[in-house]
């Protein structure tokens, strides 16, 4: 307690568990705080490799992530798991009763597992996700899954800004027609039919084959890999695909080019936000009822009201 | 033409429609023109009652919009319309072809009749429709009539922000639940249940009682007229209940909160618009890729990167 930031920080990057804890607090509250842990933390990240692993709730996104980590680990590298869930007001350890199924890690220091949820704060989620990203990775975490609970806007987003995305479906979970709608087309590196020992599996590799036929060509054609994350059935193909699909990324360039991307997208949402909150503040507040009335009355027009507001101290 | 701004503006404030029509141009481009051409208007303007007419496409509100032209016309006033298309990308004369049935006042120089489209940018007609009524409204128009499309988001909002919002469905055009989902029910002054000669017109008005009972009480209460707007019919009663609608505004100084209200979103929009410029000036350039690539290579964190940008001027 009383810790500084800097301390919390350097606790962090020496492997502290709890400090590592406080740091993602901090920067998902993105205040004074984040700015100085990101600071210090930025330099020290890019090491790691992110994948990102979405899809609807049911599909068996948890026990696929579990898996994996797994596989992970047992390349030597540490592993740091994001549970991104949108719907969910509740961050830190509240949401982690429904990942019961991690706990075989828990006793494993190598992996470290952080729920993240929304906070209330619109696109919040989407900016706090890369600078806890940006943490695992500088406290030295070779491996990142990025896990969502479903497929809404954000979480799609989310998932699709990882090195590797994921995207995980079932035997009639729906026709690949749905993956599409959703955007899923777009951002899977790998797709995933979990489940695979339930009828309608062969159909289901057969739609998003289908439409992966339909789509633009791309350099990296999406692998389709049949898993049962129950038995561990396909996993290692999956963890297999991962790394084809990390060396190809690596070798092209492509994944320098995809963070790159990714950064100036980050940038802009950055500004975006703050540019939000300028215009709160400007539009609120006693000058704000002045200017209105001013405008009502005749006696100044829209524009130059407009020019007042864009002068004034946000 | 060589005409400057002022002196444009000064033969629109004469009655020309030439001139008239050039300063909604103006306005509706948003640009130095605009504001010069505002900064001359607003100060006349306030005088006219504006009527935002929404409802599904076929339902009948062009012919509704004519037929209410002529009774405005009778009371001795001035008339404008705007017929807004955000689904058009031309302006101006160019989609006054559907707008055939309103060539009975092409004669009467005391309509103006003036079609609005989105030329492609998002938000533009949101904005540029309270300018183009202040336009209508400083050259002396006492009715200002804002008939829609159809009923899509834009289209409800620009429709809303008049001073008498009518709200027109057929019989069996769907059930008042789908105008409740629409957005309707929470800005209609009046419903209008046109083609009421047709079948199932005593289900839509007894629909549209049921929603409204349902819904919370408020000073005015919706009358529903109904209408057979190809053979006149209802369309006293219509006007009778705007004229109504506009005494119970009127008087209880409902008319002038709700313009304040109005006004209040305008100069948010027109600040929220300014602000988008900026965020796009700011993220673009070489100067932001520089930036994007120091994130990338670690000499600067995403904040300060952020903290550069918004120093920037815009």
């Amino acid at each position: 307690m009383g810790d500084t930031t800097a301390e919390l920080v350097a606790s962090a990057l020496a492997g502290d568990r709890r400090s590592i804890a406080k740091v993602l607090s901090l920067v998902e509250q993105g205040g004074e705080g984040a700015r100085t842990a990101i600071s210090m933390l930025h330099p020290r990240s890019g090491n790691a490799w992110s994948v990102g692993i979405t899809g609807a709730p049911g599909a068996g996104k948890s026990t696929l992530t579990d898996q994996l980590v797994l596989r992970m680990r047992a390349t030597g590298g540490e592993v740091g798991v994001l549970a991104v869930d949108p719907t969910s007001p509740f961050s830190g350890g509240a949401i982690l009763g429904d990942r019961v199924r991690m706990q075989s890690h828990t006793s494993d220091p190598g992996v470290f597992i952080r729920s993240m949820a929304t906070r209330g704060h619109l696109g919040g989620l989407a900016l706090a996700t890369p600078q806890a990203v940006r943490v695992l990775d500088a406290v030295g975490k070779a491996w990142i899954v990025i896990e969502t609970v479903g497929v809404g806007q954000v979480e799609v987003e989310i998932a699709g800004h990882a090195d590797t995305t994921i995207v995980v479906v079932n035997p009639g979970w729906g026709d690949a027609v749905q993956a599409a709608k959703a955007g899923l087309l777009e951002i899977a590196d790998i797709f995933v039919v979990n489940k695979a020992d339930r009828p309608g599996a062969d159909a289901a590799v057969a739609d998003l084959q289908g439409m992966l036929e339909l789509s633009a060509r791309r350099a990296w054609t999406p692998p389709i890999v049949r898993t049962v994350a129950t038995a561990g059935d396909g996993v290692d193909e999956l963890f297999e695909a991962i790394t084809q699909h990390r060396g190809h990324m690596e070798s092209t360039g492509e994944a320098a080019a995809r963070r790159a991307a990714r950064l100036r997208e980050e940038l802009r949402a950055l500004v975006a936000a703050r540019v939000e909150q300028e215009v709160d503040a400007r539009c609120s507040g006693a000058a704000f009822d002045a200017l209105v009335a001013e405008v009502a009355a005749r006696t100044r027009d829209p524009y130059t009201a407009a020019d007042v507001l864009m002068a004034k101290k946000g």
